[in-house]
């Protein structure tokens, strides 16, 4: 669950007393969106088929793939890679929103990480209408690692995030990454730092922060005009 | 809170570590004379159905606009009026996603209709994340009558719809309207019949299908790089 769930449901004993380990549990299957349902414990018992302790998770069964799958792809398709790089998406209806985007838009490729971020689950798989069936996601411990592999490989990895270039006067053509920061927060410093630039969606108005797959959507078409000028 | 309030009252979570914005907001609200009351974590939980950051604020009733209102909006500003107009949004959460957008791009007003369309209500205001305190938003009976009224005022109206021209084939500099069309319908037959042109995003994946508020992004930040490029 640390590692961001990677869960379709959890099941807890209701009526028992819980030590703090279902707490926490409970907690992050808040934060990811996983359905929680609370059963009696002779259905815990028969789901089990043993011992268990108060708590059963359903794991996720999606396959995901590796940067270097991403790679092979690109190769056959004979296309410079588009990938899009998310750093601590939360929210499920925003992956699978985002997810959505990337297939639409014939992005390669996905990466995400193990921590802080919500994994490929069953809300995911539903808000993505059908995405996951097709986009290849790649869930990495680090994210920075990441960015070091796919600039090894000759792609140009943007954050998208404040206080940078205006994205529409970049040309985005040949083999991009865009780096999507979180909810709130944008791209950390760190990623930020290792990206080959910062580029910023314009801003006209009083709140000044767009949705985070709003403004990943936005980004990836940015690139795909750059595409179709060429 | 920043443009002036519109909040009934503010639940703020007691006993919590809160970060320096719902310091910020507590003071706004002193500075209007907002009630706040100290909640536990599950009154909370309970009053957001939801993810919140330990801050509630219960909004006033939602003031609609006049397309005349934008007109005369526009003539202060001195800029040609950009419009968005959605045919049947039933979806609060694309609605409130497309208001949040419009307002970040600065765009003059939004249409919505009466019927088979969500209105502006407490999920729509959640989800906008204060945009409903600036952006403009007219209510109709009638959605085509809204695009006659617009074109009458030299406002060039498109559809965004399948099967239409590349929206990046288009200088949609000047005065325009985005007609947006309900999730899984597309713009009504007659209201695209009626409007100027239809424009489409390059899809190149499989699904062809992007979400509602996505789709309005993208067409909305289209508009915006054409005016850049003036």
């Amino acid at each position: 669950m640390r590692s961001g769930g990677g869960f379709n449901r959890i099941d807890i004993l209701s009526g028992g007393a819980h030590d703090n380990r279902v707490g926490e549990i409970f907690d992050l299957a808040r934060r990811y969106g996983i359905p929680v349902k609370l059963k009696d414990r002779a259905a815990l018992d028969k789901a089990a088929e043993g011992n268990h302790q108060g708590c059963i998770g359903y794991a996720t069964d999606f396959e995901y793939s590796s940067l270097d799958d991403i790679f092979a792809h690109c190769n056959n398709l004979n296309e410079p890679p588009f990938v899009v790089v998310l750093d601590g998406i939360e929210d499920p209806h925003n992956l699978g929103s985002i997810l959505r985007t990337c297939e639409c838009a014939g992005v390669h490729g996905v990466v995400i990480g193990k921590n802080r971020q919500v994994p490929v689950n069953d809300t995911v798989v539903k808000v993505a209408e059908g995405a996951t069936e097709y986009v290849k996601v790649v869930r990495v411990v680090n994210i920075n690692d990441a960015v070091r592999k796919l600039k090894e490989q000759n792609v140009w990895v943007y954050a998208l995030d404040m206080d940078g270039k205006d994205i529409y006067k970049e040309n985005l053509s040949g083999a991009v990454a865009l780096v999507v920061g979180a909810e709130g927060k944008g791209v950390s410093k760190l990623t930020r730092e290792l990206c080959d630039g910062v580029l910023s969606l314009p801003m006209r108005g009083h709140i000044q922060s767009l949705n985070a797959s709003v403004a990943a959507a936005v980004g990836i078409y940015a690139k795909l005009q750059c595409d179709s000028e060429k």
